[in-house]
């Protein structure tokens, strides 16, 4: 009877972009039995995330917490909170997720002010710094890496240019917090957006963010508490547009998360376990230390498809290290590929979106999913798999060149 | 050092109106491995989920599927994606839920309409069928049961009402739904929110709505596809204006749902995991059972708080089965008696919110909190704190009247 199934959920290698395998530990205090939201014990590890969320973000922000819902719940939320109709928002794009930031401020009221480079690509930040000149926007919005096309973003000197500019600078860093350098303060990041489900390896269902007081200026004059708690001071504050949404309104969630603890949502309990495990596992390892494991065996693994035969798409400078975007041997049936894959070697490598669909296979290495058995696996499985589709590539090399970069290597990371 | 402190969750009976405890059992089947969203093997368990949501629904909908974010997310979703500017909404209000329900329609363009009852009591269905026919609302949202006061409202004739008067008839069910009959299809809801942190027994941070083909046709003439994703067909049938948020657009979560598997967010994966297991453990146990166990459990409550000559808050044929409500003696400071509850038995009941603050103390018998054990050790331990704080209370009844509930039912459920 289909409707009382057991759940099933086979043993997998996830090496796409996200989400990725969830480290054994957080799993594990995943099953850690319920608090209530206002229990001393459970809101001092509300507090004890933020702590540790701003060391993450290397911030010295205040406000560092997640929102109940998955990645794009944290882009929606800051980009609604700061967005008032007609406010003018520039987002460059480099790919799908440029197209999502420019979505959701459009849907929020603003004129966005598009400039798009050719997907592979990224910007030099003198494009990206020009236009904010020349059109003095209030707010620039950009994707740090982009995972459609396996690209990063140079961020630090339009971060500057914005602050000189006054404009509001956001940030997604969905694909990069945790698995490449991220640095809100030094980078004049005014908000940044992340996601659990990629290199922080828990699972999806929270965004982590953070901003600063310039960005806290801006909420705090949007205040709206709602009916049924608020008190007569609470929306006297306002003197701009309320913002829209109640769910993503932070003028309440930094409230909630303060010692006022304001009643707004009941925080999602096992998921906060989780993240407060995923962001304590990542510092005790270190941030340099996992920015150089991620490193290491994207080494490998890029050696191994090169060995293959096999070309990288896109320009190699801008290269995300989290991502590693192949192009399909023509000829080659990139969907059947990738279904072999995982029906037989219980791998799933990832496909793209738009214009890049069935041109290039998408391999992430983030997270708990970073290690060298899945890097050696995954190499194995794909080239077995292109070798039994009749592929022209050369047997035998892959796993070669991957483990002569794992042992060049002094410490295996 | 505060920011590396190992996830900490000290044993608590949870006897709050959410969250309450979790199934053991559903905890356990959170700490199962990742799945990524487009596997097979993972869709497999989104149908299913779906499937049994329907049964606990008691609905025919096609949709019937999680929204990722707490219980409020839930009502954002129906009320953003229905609602557009101007659209007249009636709340009928009997507590602090009624409130929220009015402010998101608000906040949304809405213009609503509110009566209002005294906090303790519910509408006569007569009272609110009068005002739909006079002022004739696009939309009529109310609260099956409200948690701040304790009180179930009957819904069928005035959801009869609602479809004769050809409004769409939106039910916020998150303190109901598992733990009282809530009948979508019988009586005539186009739309129900539901929440997992209660009844369900799932941890906070999903919140499953149904919605009948009424709201789908609303839904699908303010259908947009985000930029990046959209192809040239998808937004040729918006005939109305698109919903502003694009996190809970349901038109485009609907396309999620179904086969084609519209990439929108990454599903919360463990969150889902954990929502498959709480429905199927209920469906299990059996809707009617699992409501004659609520029914028994808060019987046994009742008897013991009146036993201990404490009153009880509010309309006696309006009590909410799974929320009671308890008068503050005079004299005691009831913040000062939930400390103490917490602090030397683990216990923790509520208090309220508005109007109810410092007045009543609220005591869930929900999901798997709702236990013998759970009830009789909440009695004790509220009994031993009044006695300690010099209250005059009836010594050593309250435990023999809740055992005498238990003794006169032949089933122990």
């Amino acid at each position: 009877m289909l409707n009382k199934k057991i759940l099933n959920a086979p043993p997998r290698t996830i090496m796409t972009p996200g989400p990725v395998e969830a480290d054994p530990r957080v799993l594990r205090v995943l099953g850690t039995p319920i608090l209530g939201q206002f229990d001393p014990a459970f809101t001092t590890i509300m507090n004890e995330t933020m702590e540790m969320l701003r060391e993450l973000f290397q911030t010295k922000n205040k406000w560092a917490f997640p929102i109940d819902g998955t990645s794009r719940a944290g882009l929606e939320a800051v980009l609604a909170s700061i967005i008032e109709p007609g406010d003018t928002v520039f987002v460059p794009i480099f790919g799908r997720f440029g197209h999502l930031l420019t979505e959701i401020s459009e849907r929020y009221g603003a004129v966005v002010h598009n400039i798009e480079c050719e997907w592979g690509s990224v910007f030099e930040p003198e494009q990206v710094i020009r236009e904010i000149k020349r059109t003095n926007p209030k707010i620039v919005a950009m994707v740090h890496g982009e995972t459609s096309t396996g690209r990063v973003q140079s961020l630090k000197e339009i971060g500057k240019a914005c602050r000189e500019n006054d404009a509001l600078f956001i940030v997604d860093a969905v694909a990069t917090i945790g698995g490449i350098d991220v640095k809100v303060d030094d980078w004049y990041i005014d908000a940044l957006i992340a996601g659990t489900q990629k290199c922080i390896s828990v699972p999806s269902g929270m965004a982590p963010i953070t901003y600063n007081e310039r960005v806290e200026h801006h909420i705090t004059q949007r205040k709206k508490v709602e009916k049924g708690i608020a008190t007569e001071a609470d929306n006297n504050v306002r003197t701009r547009p309320n913002i829209i949404s109640n769910y993503f309104d932070l003028s309440q969630l930094q409230d909630y998360w303060s010692d006022r603890r304001l009643n707004h949502h009941t925080e999602a309990t096992s998921m906060l376990y989780a993240l407060h495990e995923g962001v304590r596992i990542l510092l005790e390892e270190g941030l340099d230390i996992r920015f150089a494991r991620h490193k290491l065996h994207e080494k490998a693994l890029v050696a191994g498809i090169k060995a293959m035969g096999l070309s990288l798409f896109g320009n190699e400078a801008s290269k995300l290290t989290t991502v590693t975007c192949v192009i399909i041997p023509s000829g080659i049936n990139g969907e059947d590929v990738r279904s072999t894959l995982l029906d037989q070697f219980g791998i799933e490598i990832a496909s793209s979106f738009g214009p890049l669909h069935g041109k290039i296979w998408r391999i992430g290495t983030m997270g708990y999913s970073c290690r060298q058995d899945n890097v050696l696996y995954t190499l194995a499985g794909l080239e077995a798999t292109l070798l039994r589709k009749g592929t022209l590539i050369n047997a035998g090399k892959a796993l070669q060149a991957a483990l002569d970069v794992y042992d060049s290597e002094l410490v295996h990371v």
